[in-house]
Formats: C-alpha cells, sequence, structure tokens
C-alpha cells in the first residue's frame, strides 16, 4: 500500500462512497470490477476512480479490474474503521435519538457506549439498550470509559456550554449536527453536519423545473 | 445581479453555509461585513469568499463590504429558498420522525404538508401536528396536493419500491437519507445524504491522534 499521509483531503472525501458501494457489492458476491463498471454505477468518472484507487497503489490492473474485497478492506483501514471507535452522543432529543438508532453507525465500527441529556424527563428514559445518563456526569463518564467520539445534537444554545466542556475532556473527535458550526478545538478534530443544505441544494437544483 | 445559470455547482455548494452564516450576522443586528470579516470567520479565504460572491454581482464595494441583508436575500433566491416548497417525508420510522420535527427545514422554506409509512402501527398516530398517513395513499395525495420534494427515510428494502412509486407521481426533487443512493430518475432531481459518511471522514481524521 501507498503512504495515505499524502492523500489529498479530497480523495478522501470520495472514500466513504467507494467504500459503501465496494460493501454491497462484496455482499453481492461480486469479486471483481473494472473502474469502467465502478465508473458507470457511480456516476464519477473511470479516469477519476483510477486516479484515486492509485493512491493507495497495488489494486487496480490492467485488464483484471479491482479485487473488490481488498479494495474494501484498504479504504476501510485508510478510513481508519477497524479501530472499533468508541462514540457518545450528547442531547437525547428526535435527532439524538435517531443517530443513537442509527445502524449504520455500529455498521461502520462506532460502538455507542453512552447518551447523554440535560432534561430531567429524558434522563434515565432508555433509547434501545442505553439509559439516558445525566450530562453532569459526562467529564467522569468520558475519563472512565475513554471514548474517541463524540455526537453533538442540542438545540443551538446549548453548543457553546457543551462544547466547552468536551473540550476540557479527552476527546479526540466530535461529529456537530447542532446548528452553530463548531470550529476545530485544541487538538480535537470537527465535522459540522447541516442536514438542510441538502434541502438547499436540491432547492437550487429544482428551481427551473416546471 | 448576475446570469444565475453560469454560476458553477461547486460554488452553489459552498452558498448554503454562507447563507446559515449570513442569517446569523443579520440576527446580531450586523449590516456590513468584509470579505476579509467573513473569511475569518468561516475558515474559507477572502479571495474564495470574494470570488464566489462576485458571481453575484453588485454586492461587494472596495473598502466598504458586503450588505449582509442584500446578500443574504439574494442568496435565498438563488437558492430558490423563497418559494415555499410543500414537501412530504416518506418513512415515519426514528429518522423520519427527527427530521419532521427538524425546525431548520420550515425556517429554510419547506412546507411539510404530509408525512407516510406503510406500517399499520404507525399510520392513524401524530409526529407534531402530522397525522402519519398510509403509503397507499400517496399518489392520490401528491396529485391533489402537488409537493415538490419528498424526502425519503426508509430501510434500504424500501428504497426500490418508493423509488418506483413516486416516478409515477410529479414530484421535483428527492432528498434520500436511505443507505441506497437513487440515481437521477425521469426529471427528478436527487441529492442523496449519507449521515455516516461525515462519520468515516472524522474516523480519517482523528486516525493519526494519540
Amino acid at each position: 500500500m501507498g503512504d495515505t499521509k499524502k492523500i489529498s483531503l479530497e480523495v478522501i472525501k470520495r472514500l466513504p462512497r467507494y467504500y459503501r458501494y465496494l460493501g454491497e457489492l462484496g455482499k453481492s458476491n461480486i469479486t471483481r470490477i473494472s473502474s469502467k463498471e465502478l465508473s458507470e454505477k457511480m456516476d464519477v468518472t473511470a479516469s477519476q476512480i483510477r486516479q484515486d484507487l492509485n493512491c493507495f497503489g497495488g489494486f487496480g490492473q490492467q485488464g483484471y479490474g479491482y479485487n473488490v474485497e481488498s479494495l474494501y478492506n484498504s479504504i476501510g483501514e485508510i478510513l481508519g474503521l477497524n479501530h472499533g471507535h468508541k462514540t457518545i452522543i450528547v442531547g437525547a432529543g428526535n435527532l439524538g435519538k435517531a443517530l443513537a438508532l442509527y445502524k449504520s453507525f455500529e455498521k461502520r465500527g462506532f460502538k455507542l457506549i453512552g447518551i447523554f441529556d440535560n432534561s430531567k424527563s429524558k434522563i434515565g428514559t432508555f433509547i434501545g439498550r442505553h439509559e439516558v445518563l445525566d450530562i453532569c456526569t459526562v467529564e467522569e463518564f468520558i475519563k472512565k470509559n475513554e471514548p474517541e467520539i463524540a455526537v453533538i445534537a442540542v438545540p443551538k444554545e446549548a453548543v457553546g456550554e457543551i462544547t466547552a466542556l468536551l473540550s476540557k475532556c479527552k476527546i479526540k473527535g466530535i461529529l456537530n449536527f447542532s446548528y452553530t458550526d463548531i470550529s476545530t478545538l485544541n487538538g480535537v478534530e470537527v465535522e459540522n453536519v447541516h442536514i438542510s443544505d441538502s434541502l438547499m441544494m436540491l432547492s437550487y437544483k429544482i428551481k427551473d423545473i416546471e
């Protein structure tokens, strides 16, 4: 495998999609696929796919295609999906609950180990097999259980407080679903997700349809 | 205003973020902002911002900055957010429910007019003020109420059936949250959203953190 450190973030951004798609192929017992076939199914040019996948080296063979399983495993390794990241969710509202029950997370190697809220009516209730814990206990919980990732799904008024709280803890990454962007804070990586951005893009695309 | 048809999709993709941010500035009664200030707050280069916003023309003035309200309104217009898109949700599971109650959707001009499911235990129950309707009635509902957008939040096994059903109806766009990508179908625009892709990106970013 090539030196993954040199791969640009633009290429990395396309990897989850390749990964998902190769996973589906594997399940359908397809063991090899050409960049042309991948290209047709994924609506990306074959040359883009070849360029992207060449970054990892050694998977394609002229006229022979890619080994689906090897490529799937290697992309998973590059993305760090084989590490079984321990994850907590902060916010047990509708979105937090949906995320806690979202099957793809566990499938991708993210292990939910705790869900927190500040609302008395939610603390002590269960979401799946997880009891909602008091946010006041999160520092202690993190110290003891060492989750790597915190998923934030709280109202925007609470984001500042939660971020301040988490920045005191040893967390590696934050996946932020709240309305307000969080900047990368001291040594903690952040991905801000705005579900309504996709809806705005769709709005643009349908603007000229009669 | 410039001819918006010439704006590339790469620029358009950045607009929702500008739009959200300008909305926040407006709420804080900030009426003007320079590209340098915007750049610092948004973690994008000032030259990128100037280039992007020059596509719409007439908002920036050397040494004077951008008029926050005009720019906000124009971006909203370009994205087609002033149209009050009527929207339905198909799938009243955890994610569908969270989306139905997601406040940013209504705020961005997407008006939920119906939510559908095929499960007897869900049909007739209420999510907020919306009664969950039988999916069997969706064709008739669309004919009568003319929603423009369908948000799909169903298990992957059901995607094929739902897509086939919706392709017979007069819908302009689909926002697809189900695991399986939907290709753009006859005249219907599609945005596929994969929540777990962000988690995979975060996994990559934290890989080398000790």
